[in-house]
């Protein structure tokens, strides 16, 4: 048995830090790094594109919103075809910048509000993929299991894997307890590595007063940007090594 | 006889324009694209991009100073690592979204403060030249004629292309006479042809106060930021094609 | 009688510009002056207010999300209290630097999207108002007839005055004809000229599909985006003072 | 006896924190806040405007160059009176938020390499001595003790004040030790608290090869971005206290 650890990287900004990103790359087999719209420039990319390449970490481009104030969490009214053009530049970006650092960008992952809506919007689904397509054809798109942006892409073709969430509930529909609820976060390590092993094992992820359900996974998406999370990810690798289940990357 | 004609556009930003895009593009072979830097957003480039692409214009990176404020006339401080990386995410921004625009990037040339300073200074001259490989071998490089950045492309065996300027006097040391001079800008667009022709004919520039100089000439840098310099630029052409002078692209 | 004439100015931002600030600023007795967030840098700002106050024209403040690419005209998620925040420090700025070029900030005018929230919102309209108050208590709201922000300026006391659009379409609800409906832009001037001075003598607009409605006015938006713009607002000028309506700001 | 402790505060941007504003606000005297230009947005802005009024502490303006990437410490060419106009725009938002919050900008302290440029050359002095009086005829200038700007501030009749820094070494000049040069920051606390009482009492600074100086000091800056920089804050306060030195604002 194998899986993939990701966790967005690369989230600071010219002076500013965010999270614990070489700690992080220790843990994960897949870096998504900030690409300049949410968060990023060309110094942290190109840093944290050398702290992955350094580990065989491989990388994908985690484009979003280019709204710094807002994190990438706002969306922000745009056309589908805009969306295309923004994630586009950013890819390239990213793409150029990995090349200098001996690595090369493998796959995409749209961050934040711009995420969410590829994931309930089958329009934008379809703008990302395409973007992806026309930017580079041997891209893969990592979604969040069970969404627009996995249906999208395998209704052209694209690659396409699969993330579900360490410390997140999840609902009968699939899809994540929103963070408003008590409860949507998984706060005890012991607790979430427990849940995500037996959903390795069983295929069936533990819902809010239901049944388990069926989730695609290639991929666990754990977070680094506090120390706790940084604990989680550790735990959720050892544990893993433990049972016997490899962490591995998604793409080649 | 053939030269090639390039001119510096996709300057606009957001809901501000610049220039005459759509006229300039009827007139040149090369178009230097900005990237985002200086002047630029996803939208621009792509329009820019798919103007060029549907006339058959060769497209290049015209990258710059991260400084839309100051257009990129500014020389912010920064070492020669630090451009590198922020070429590198210029170029490929523009690249991604010349795939989408189904054309490619041929060349670079840098912008403004950032141009005058890869041609005074070798250290960064080399950065600029390295970055280029690192990010695609197959791209050229567009220099001020004589300069810093022209050695360091050969001195590397990077192609580099060499620009004479149709509006500009020249010195006997072969720069540009500095706009703050008298002189420095030729206004008169018949004399500006004339120059130039007669320059393409013996390969020797007139300079102020001097004899003419021997000037490597692969491309003439035309202006689109006003009617007037719309007005030259399409006379410059006519004139070569009176003259039996091809405008043809430098690269490929 | 006399009405205000009131224009968007100082829309430029670093080395781009904007319509035809000096010639507008020649025919209006009020100018909104954008503060940094949709257009405007601390250039523009101080430039266009040097040249109101040569003309002695009232100086507003025209703040808007701080969104450049958009121009201001994209809604961006924000709790009120944050759009508070956000115009608190665009006044701010443009009331530092009207002291600097010998003038002062007399009024607020929302832009853009956050204008048109403002005029639908109660909410957004009431952070605005008392944005304003704690602001500087002296500043007068310069709001869109028959709206929210017009209804939550009166109710806390704050001077008020609304504005009608030369050259829009209204509703028989007093609201703009949407744009993308036919008929929604007046373009011809003597039409356009003709209706405004009926509705001042009158008292009432005519709408589309309806009996004429009241509206208040004490200030005329016209544009100078365009030379057709600025030719309307020189007509309207001039059309008014052959009627013998006085052209004077709405502040004292 | 009695001195003023001051920090540079409020220097995170959107989702990034910079340094414990909180814990170092219990701290000092006086707070110099980033007004958006190297740091800050309205929200970092008002939220540190609060937690200085809550506390009493004196609020100045912290302005620097628009220049986020580079946190304000790369020197972008420019005109006084550009520099001018730019500190008047970040100064006047800060003014209305702190209004906002039920506080009042009281000074201004010139931010990195702006600050070191007005300390050095006194046209660059003249020009923030200049648009302070212009904004704000009430506001003091925090500057660094024995320069330019002390000078010209002088000069104007504006209200000056000298600061003196704790934990950096000085030259016979009275200037700084560069911090590339060893030694030029103190990094124990016990010995620069004992350095700085010394100073206080006898109205001399040590200094690097050679007697100690004299030198003005209203104000002692501490830092904030590190916990080793916050107890070093601490430790100060509670020495001058334990010496019978007050901590007090030197504005009214």
């Amino acid at each position: 048995m194998r899986i993939d650890l990701n966790s967005d990287l690369g989230e600071g900004y010219g002076p500013w830090t965010m999270g614990h990103d070489a700690l992080v790359l220790d843990c994960v087999s897949s870096a998504n790094i900030a690409c300049g719209g949410h968060a990023g420039d060309p110094e942290t990319m190109f840093t944290t594109l050398r702290l992955a390449a350094e580990r065989g970490v491989v990388v994908g481009a985690h484009p979003g919103y280019a709204d710094r104030e807002g994190f990438g969490r706002r969306v922000i009214p745009m056309q589908p075809a805009e969306i295309g053009r923004m994630l586009a530049a950013q890819i390239g970006a990213l793409a150029a910048l990995a090349r200098m650092a001996g690595t090369a960008v493998r796959y995409v992952k749209p961050h934040g509000a711009l995420g969410n809506l590829a994931a309930a919007d089958r329009t934008v689904a379809d703008a990302v993929v395409q973007t992806v397509m026309s930017v580079d054809s041997s891209l893969a798109i990592l979604a969040i299991s069970g969404t627009c942006l996995e249906q999208a892409a395998r209704a052209r073709g694209v690659p396409v894997f699969s993330e579900v969430f360490a410390d997140r509930a999840y609902l009968s529909s699939g899809q994540l307890m929103p963070r408003s609820q008590p409860g949507a976060v998984l706060h005890d390590v012991q607790q979430a590595t427990q849940r995500l092993i037996g959903f390795l094992r069983s295929g069936r992820m533990p819902v809010a007063g239901g049944e388990p359900i069926a989730l695609n996974a290639d991929s666990i998406c754990v977070h680094g940007d506090s120390a706790e999370a940084v604990e989680m990810a550790r735990q959720i690798r050892a544990q893993l090594h433990a049972e016997g289940i490899t962490v591995a990357p998604f793409v080649g």
